[in-house]
């Protein structure tokens, strides 16, 4: 079981504790995470100080995520090397611990690598440990970077797109700095669209069945002083035939080589009412997400979580019949044919296409270019 | 306030408890409800003994379901009138008890309709009490029978639309005996399917944020023995992109003349999805819930509820942070053209069209014939 410590009350308008942190001896070595299923109620650090605590953490979604999952699969291939247990069990482990995100595995085989390589160059166990920490910190860092370019390449989209500003955006699930080494995905764009002076509403649909929407994104909305509303996920539809959506900014838990985006359940249906609505509807993913081994949305498994999380409340309040049987997909696959654009942190795809998706993948990480023939007009 | 008590655990599969009952002095007069909040955890009734206290019941939704609010508010002018209350306060406040569900305001009139007719006709105050009494059970019977008519004519559409059967219908909301003096609406129809051994699957949608589908629908599937699943209302996506839809099945608090269909939030949503994986979108209604004087869906006043029914969960436990802003229309309106028909006690309208509304509404309430031009082929 790991360690639970409560974060001394900071006030609305404090910086967000970090939603994942490296602890050297003495507190450590162990990775500190911000116990995502206790906001916004209890900022409460979930300390894990073996592989099996951390695997745990990322099953019961303490820590969540898809780019945050891969720093975690980094420090925890760190943390096994830090600790002398078995680094490729652990490895494997922590790749497995959830099915859909692809940049867990990413994480992972980013630090798996660091460590063998340093092992097969003759480094000790403790050089070797000191390389996977060093590789876990980079993925972190280049995650913090990423966020920042997709912010800029996200603000310059909707730019684009809707040049008159006054940006009214949807979102669905949490994509801020909450799962990111950085300001997050979507969020990160809304957040600079807010900086800007170009944001009028942040729509943020609560996410059923775990809330991330109403608990995460409208707990990171209110600390930074976005003009932000809660809606039930049902009432999306009610927005677009109002008029009251310009766009729907979402990240992505991975996209398949296609361009076919896997996300947060309940997303799909918001680029089916995005379609019939004629509004833009962007992704937006570091690369990280992107997975050219699976070619197309038919190919990427999606993890069924249990029924409870639907028939039972947070704090296990039966809101269903007892023994109700429940669907519960954790995620859905929206086709390439319905995302406007993928917005990338080495620049955007758009119109979605396996060519220009295939194309952004292969520039630098540094790139600033952009791929595809252009932004689509609606 | 009006009185509790709780009713004696009756079992799985014991009748339902009846969702609103009449009674005589010595325990009335009053209107007696199946307390709607507090189920599946309690089957607890509401004794209303005036009609501030009925008026408080239906906007706490404690009665709810637009053909049962018709029944409810009926009933409520004949309780004022044994009481000796003002009869026209009476009907004034029932009638504006809550904006959308015209039922309301029909099941009113008749009762007041058929309590001055009394009066004009010189009967004494008791007399005219009795006339609004039989026209309450006029309303209420003519509501069961109307019931048993719509799940006759919606089973014969679903042959129609699905010769081969198997059916796996998604509904929204609660739809059933809760919901009327009879079965119901689209759980009637779901109902006979399962009775006929024609319904393969009752999806539910859990219908945030008050979960009527959860709660009520899956309480009523049990007790019926049909096979059911609960959903996150986000997750329908996923099921029609799977082909695991064959039907959408939904009630109706307001029809316009234009065939626009108000409904719970998150019914538009489900129209749109239907429409792009042409499965047909059913609305079944009693006659009673269209309106001739509601030209069409811009017309139609939806009721804006607490933001705190989005933002705090049932036992008021906060999900988004405090002071969040929340969006929470109560309903959606799907306008004609996403609609494959509609279904009334008084047959079927598909295509549905302003005509052939108009036509059915015109046909005695007994007649079996149907409007329109024949069924859609998707």
């Amino acid at each position: 079981m790991a360690e639970r410590h409560e974060v001394p009350e900071t006030g609305a308008a404090a910086p967000v504790v970090p939603s994942l942190r490296w602890a050297d001896p003495p507190e450590g070595p162990a990775v500190v995470l911000l116990d995502q299923t206790r906001l916004p109620a209890e900022e409460t650090e979930l300390v894990c100080a073996d592989v099996p605590q951390l695997v745990a953490a990322i099953r019961a979604l303490a820590v969540r995520g898809a780019p945050l999952l891969g720093i975690a699969g980094a420090y925890g291939v760190a943390l096994a090397a830090a600790r002398g247990d078995d680094v490729a069990a652990a490895a494997e482990a922590l790749a497995h611990a959830r099915p859909t995100a692809v940049n867990l595995g990413y994480g992972v085989r980013r630090a798996s690598d660091a460590h063998r390589a340093a092992s097969d160059a003759g480094a000790g166990p403790e050089a070797a440990a000191s390389a996977a920490l060093a590789e876990a910190r980079a993925v972190h860092a280049e995650d913090a970077d990423a966020s920042a370019r997709m912010a800029r390449h996200g603000l310059a989209l909707l730019g684009e797109l809707r040049p008159e500003g006054g940006h009214r955006i949807l979102t669905h699930c949490n994509t801020g700095a909450l799962v990111s080494g950085g300001e997050g995905t979507a969020l990160a764009v809304a957040l600079a669209a807010h900086r800007a002076g170009a944001l009028r509403r942040l729509w943020v649909d609560e996410t059923r069945p775990l809330l991330q929407g109403a608990r995460l994104t409208a707990y990171e909305a209110a600390r930074a002083g976005m003009p932000y509303t809660v809606l039930a996920d049902g009432a999306a539809g009610s927005l677009f035939a109002a008029g009251e959506v310009d766009a729907v900014l979402i990240g992505a838990d991975r996209i398949a080589a296609d361009g076919s985006v896997a996300n947060k359940v309940g997303s799909y249906p918001l680029a089916v009412l995005a379609r019939h609505h004629r509004v833009p509807f962007v992704v937006v993913a570091p690369l990280s997400t992107v997975d050219p081994a699976t070619a197309g949305g038919a190919d990427i498994v999606v993890e069924q979580r249990p029924g409870r999380e639907v028939t039972e409340f947070p704090g296990a309040l039966p809101v269903a019949p007892a023994g109700a049987p429940a669907y519960n997909p954790a995620f859905d696959v929206t086709p390439a044919e319905l995302v406007t654009a993928i917005v990338t942190e080495a620049g955007v795809a758009s119109p979605v296409t396996r060519d220009g998706l295939a194309k952004l993948c292969s520039t630098s990480r540094w790139s600033t270019s952009r791929s595809g023939n252009g932004m689509m007009a609606e």
